[in-house]
């Protein structure tokens, strides 16, 4: 199967596992749900689903045991898209081509609709845990990165760096800093959790570990190189939004060529990461260079 | 030992151990830290913690087996109260006696401590979870049950129903709607916490979910009935603040004598519902009077 073929598959069954998850039923607000079901199926492309997916196969277990985790990393990743677009961060009004959620339906109910994105990972993932068949302890484990990965160390902190560096000089160790946290912890962690859920033995997930640090960071920068050339058709987002706010980007310390080459060196540690999984890891492999190849 | 003695000792152990869990440290930034210090250590009584403790040695556990899941449930709840301050929500500038987060540390900062101690809340529970001597399972179950209580059909549902209320006319249903959510999903998540932490029976986990689901509304209408009474020198807040703003509380559909009522008789439902435990449950009975009489 092509990588292509292959991600339409898997974002079809994490697209039913979330439509699942968030179901207008129980006891939540009618528009709550509502929000939140509008920030998550807005035609996202499941990249980090898909990493948890790809890792738990390539280490011999099948993709389905790491589905609620994979989940789980699209619902927090979706909270941070929420609350980073609200008018006291990034003031966006266009994410994916279509009005953010705060435009829609208010600022307070992006604010709680974040929040409960990220509550219900939480949620996902512990009741996945304890009907999945998997041992409970790996998956207090899974809980444990995901939560490390999105918090005050992880994604959020990068946020908070983030916004105090905007407008500022930036060089490559802040830039870094940032996107470390900011955005590679996730990735990072979206290959951890698919390692543990398939129960990888210590030395495998030693070497997915390197390849998720790795491809983090090739992530972030393509994402930085497409913000500065692609136009809003491509990104979905404001034009040069990330120049406009005075971020701290690859491009704006390297040059967009600069910026490249970064991505194109961290593509080859990937590649060399994965060497101990041997043909197994196939699909990762296709997967960073499909990440990195975006950015040309 | 006094109830007073005991909540002083108990908040003393939880302070510790949130002190450890919130320490500079790690790859967190400063002022995120700081900011999410700022919130915690604030001068909270620590009631959702308190009634955890209390929970497990009521099921003939050691308190300290429910330490970090009491620490989770403050930073939930601490959490919550950093987002219902925000402009954007209930727009308060002073909680317990002092500025809010946003009036100090801005409102990105607000929204981001709030979203790393909610982040942290899981993190600490499962780590514990697996090093606590605890069953795995348990530890599951405990992050299931923090998370359906904070989350869409809990407290953050709650918040989306209380602030579509305000300034709207209430009736008994829409103001027990809302705080079934809002305040009492959290405190029956608390006790049914330090239950599962303390590896109750099912009998007993029944008889402390009915205690719970009592002193939830208990507690809440005791709050609005002090929010309608008693100066901000008494509450740390604006004072009459619900009825400024329009809030959809028991006084304003019962009158404050009639919500006096109401709380002293779900009162007598938490002692009944004890009754099963015994004397083991003593504290959780002086618990529940504790909450109820500072409504006079």
């Amino acid at each position: 199967m092509t990588l292509e073929r292959c991600l339409a598959a898997w974002r079809e069954t994490i697209d039913a596992a979330l439509e699942e998850a968030l179901a207008p039923a129980g006891g939540a607000p009618v528009r709550l749900v509502e929000a939140m079901r509008y920030a998550v199926f807005s035609g996202g492309k499941r990249m980090r689903p898909a990493l948890a997916l790809a890792a738990c196969e390539a280490v011999g277990a099948p993709a389905a045991r790491a589905v609620p985790f994979g989940c789980a990393l699209e619902l927090i990743h979706t909270y941070s898209l929420v609350h980073d677009d609200l008018p006291a961060m990034d003031d966006d009004e266009l994410r994916r081509g279509r009005p953010t959620l705060h435009v829609v339906f208010g600022e307070a109910l992006a604010i709680l609709a974040g929040d409960a994105l990220l509550t219900e990972a939480f949620r996902l993932a512990a009741t996945a845990g304890r009907a999945h068949g998997l041992d409970p302890a790996d998956a207090l484990a899974i809980i444990g990165v995901l939560a490390e990965a999105a918090g005050a160390a992880g994604m959020v902190g990068g946020q908070v760096l983030d916004l105090d560096a905007a407008g500022r000089p930036a060089d490559l160790a802040l830039v870094e800093a940032i996107h470390r946290r900011k955005t590679a912890a996730l990735i990072a962690g979206a290959v951890e959790v698919g390692a543990r859920a398939g129960g990888a033995p210590e030395t495998a997930r030693a070497a997915l570990a390197a390849y998720g640090r790795a491809l983090g960071l090739a992530f972030q920068i393509a994402d930085d190189v497409l913000d500065a050339t692609a136009p809003t058709s491509v990104t979905g987002k404001r034009e040069g939004g990330d120049a406009a706010l005075g971020k701290a980007t690859y491009p704006a310390v390297l040059g967009v060529d600069g910026a490249r080459r970064a991505a194109r060196a961290l593509l080859a540690e990937c590649h060399a990461a994965l060497a101990p999984l041997g043909s197994a890891a196939e699909r990762l492999r296709s997967l960073a260079s499909f990440v990195v190849e975006r950015a040309g």
